[in-house]
């Protein structure tokens, strides 16, 4: 019924096998790491590896120590390097290991991962190292996704949920999940052992709370999702009004540099421009679009249909006014963006710029009765000289940190584990209705199983190969 | 008389003062490293730094070893690390140092500095780490630069050159022709001391043999520059000859990529276009020119100019000529470019191209013809199908090898050593001069007084904070 996995001793057959090596660091900088690891790591290096210190035994030497020395081919030397020595299994993959610190030329570490190659070692595959780790269970799944998440975390937030998830927060409150739902499932099968007998062990009414209490985390987990992708790959805020409004300088004023034609003629901008920028720790992806008006230039209109499915796919919409414009045409534009789109789930944020082309005896009046009718988030600013960013930039923060994300709960960022749960939850809706319509054990069992089988993919207590190359293969090499 | 220059005492001061901190690594990767060093290493890091045996009191941690933990700030968990800890005098900069290893996340590297400069370091300047390595007396000034140009190595020639400098093969040049002129100065200034008496300490014909014998060195070591120097930023090589004879079909086959103009019109080639390849670990800096012959068009006039230039500063000149254009053609070739560049340090390799489009039957009978006539290297290639590169190319990195890079003798591939070595033999030739002349000692003292001293600039032993400025400005950070 469930597809092939993993078992314990193909597991052990891959680990004892290979060794494996690759950079673990790119590009330029003072100095480059090459990462080894598999059993024959120190043989493989001692191989190559002169200590300075001659009273040095390479091949004896302890875990967590570094020794300095020479890496020589034949008698050519390479390079001075520092080597990092660990002992299974007290190391990343859970093997022996070994890190050589080298000059951050090109060339040396070319020359050193080919003698690496030459002495037994082979180049390691992306993600490799890490998935050593988790075939010896330094880690499970989804902390070995975090590895990944927190490498290329460049915000304040992502940052947060990848080491939440790498520290295991995410894999406690799944493995708290499959523990309840195993519960469960040895008393309806200890029920399906005495079928015949007709006995019931298991309180329903017991049963009815633990699958309502795991189908509700599932999916109040399930639901952190559309957040988390959000926070990595940036919170999607559009930038929509009337034509003319100053939506491209104030996406200009965001971005802080000219990414969008900014020009005097209203329906000048034709596409949706988009960029990130990381406010407060927070990344934001903002799309500036074609004025929000009927036109019957063509290419104008395509920009307009553009910005609709912008909108729809946007989290939060800047709604962006001319102060001149006055008030019923603002109303007017609030009223045609919630009539075409009348989700609750879009926060919405009334934008008046060009309060820098009032005079300042106006603008108290001006902003009281403007603020007297705004059912929304309502800012003063000017896109031109700037007034009024900060607070803007503040408000956007503030509704993304409101929404959950300063609390202790988890939340999910990863695709993957945004399908299990939602398999999950499915699983446990049946369950739930077998539960409610009292249907035969064995019916009710199928399920659980389910249920239990997609928990464990998360964490991997259950893996398929194509889950494990899906994985690793979007690794960078080296980690 | 000389330059102010650091004393021991103000490198002193320097030292003691300050810890420094940079990131180690740039660009992608896997792991990043972050260095710190200076007096306040360990304290610094034992702020934030929490490992996870428990056991473990990190700022008693001893030098070479590792320790695994977390890096935190506040309560809030920045990433989970590998600090290896370095005790001076046994380190790089041969203080207190300690390296980061954390996830390669540019917000993580971020943090962690920040943290470090919040507990008390400073960013470091570029160069820094190897420039206290050269105040702590950790290596010379010519070691500190050979760390320099071993990073940026991407070729076997350079990365030898560059390793054997920083291993001292160089310092221990300059070293013993330095003690040679001490000598020699003792000799001559005990002299000075009994100038009154008339006294002769020194044998003239001794202190000619060690003057001449420091000169010849120097320019030896001076003269080596030249191929130093196209060691590092590729050896020059110029393709010229007629219009139409395939040069720039050449460029494209030695580079595999098209970065010349391919066309049929004579003439198509204006700009000399350029490109670095490594061959055999040597790399070439390829030149293609437009063609050697008199015009009445103003830019290819200009393109023309241009190829001189280019021949004049080129080592190895691919003179190219068509096998179509028969002998007398290719005579007047070379007749032109020796008439015009009589410098007999340039290698001339004749490229008889075009050789598919002869029929095999006549070859052999052409090829012999061709050949007597030859003063020079003659090959014959096909640039189109690609026959006879491979014998072009060997033919090439021969010619370098030849010139002495195969030898043990010291190369200098810096322009500072290259100007300090011509001060060394000019105020030598002096000397000689003097000794020959009978001149009294205390002039030719001055001059054997500037030779030391410029001597001593190479290594180190005098610098100013000109100079080592100039030298680590050129550094990266975190080197």
């Amino acid at each position: 019924m469930f597809p092939k996995f993993a078992t314990k001793r193909y597991v052990q057959m891959i680990r004892n096998e290979e060794t494996i090596c690759a950079p673990a660091t790119s590009g330029g900088g003072a100095i480059a790491v090459i990462r080894i690891s598999g059993p024959d790591s120190i043989p493989v290096c001692d191989r190559i590896f002169f200590p300075s210190d001659r009273k040095i035994r390479f091949s004896e030497q302890k875990g967590y120590t570094i020794v300095f020395g020479e890496i020589r081919s034949d008698e050519e030397i390479i390079d001075e390097v520092l080597i990092s020595v660990f002992r299974a299994p007290h190391s990343y993959t859970g093997e022996d290991s070994v890190e050589i610190s080298c000059h951050a030329s090109p060339y040396i570490q070319q020359r050193i991962i080919e003698l690496l190659i030459r002495g037994g070692a082979r180049a390691a595959k992306p993600g490799e190292f890490t998935q050593r780790a988790f075939f010896n269970g330094k880690m499970d799944l989804s902390q070995a996704e975090a590895v990944a998440d927190l490498v290329a975390s460049d915000s304040r937030m992502a940052h947060r949920i990848a080491i939440n998830q790498l520290r295991g927060s995410f894999s406690d409150e799944i493995s708290m999940l499959r523990a309840d739902l195993l519960h469960f499932a040895s008393l309806i099968e200890l029920e399906l052992d005495f079928g015949e007998e007709d006995v019931e062990f298991a309180d329903r009414s017991k049963l009815v709370e633990i699958v309502d209490k795991v189908l509700n985390i599932s999916e109040k987990l399930a639901s952190s999702f559309s957040l988390g992708n959000a926070v990595k790959e940036g919170v999607p805020v559009v930038i929509a009004g009337n034509p003319n409004t100053g939506k491209s300088t104030l996406l200009n004023l965001l971005l802080k540099e000219e990414k969008a034609i900014v020009s005097e003629i209203p329906g000048t901008t034709r596409d949706a421009i988009e960029d990130t920028v990381v406010i407060d720790g927070i990344r934001f992806r903002f799309t500036d679009t074609a004025g929000l008006r009927e036109t019957t230039d063509i290419i104008e209109n395509l920009g307009i249909r553009k910005t609709h499915e912008k909108i729809e796919s946007s989290s939060i919409i800047l709604l962006v006014a001319d102060i001149n414009e006055g008030i019923v045409s603002l109303d007017d534009v609030l009223k045609k963006i919630r009539k075409q789109f009348p989700v609750e789930d879009k926060k919405i944020v009334v934008v008046v710029n060009k309060i820098d082309t009032v005079e300042n005896g106006n603008r108290k009046f001006i902003f009281k009765i403007l603020l007297k009718q705004a059912s929304e988030i309502l800012l003063f600013i000017s896109a031109k000289t700037g007034e009024g960013i900060n607070e803007l930039k503040s408000v956007l923060s503030r509704i993304v940190e409101s929404d959950r994300l300063n609390s202790e709960n988890v939340i999910i960022t990863n695709i993957r584990h945004y399908d299990a749960l939602l398999k999950v939850s499915e699983s446990l809706r049946r369950v739930r209705s077998g539960l409610d319509a009292s249907l035969p054990e064995d019916l009710i069992a199928i399920d659980i199983r389910h249920a239990i089988h997609y928990l464990g993919e998360i964490t991997g207590q259950i893996t398929t190969d194509e889950i494990l190359s899906n994985i690793f293969k979007n690794f960078c090499i080296g980690k």
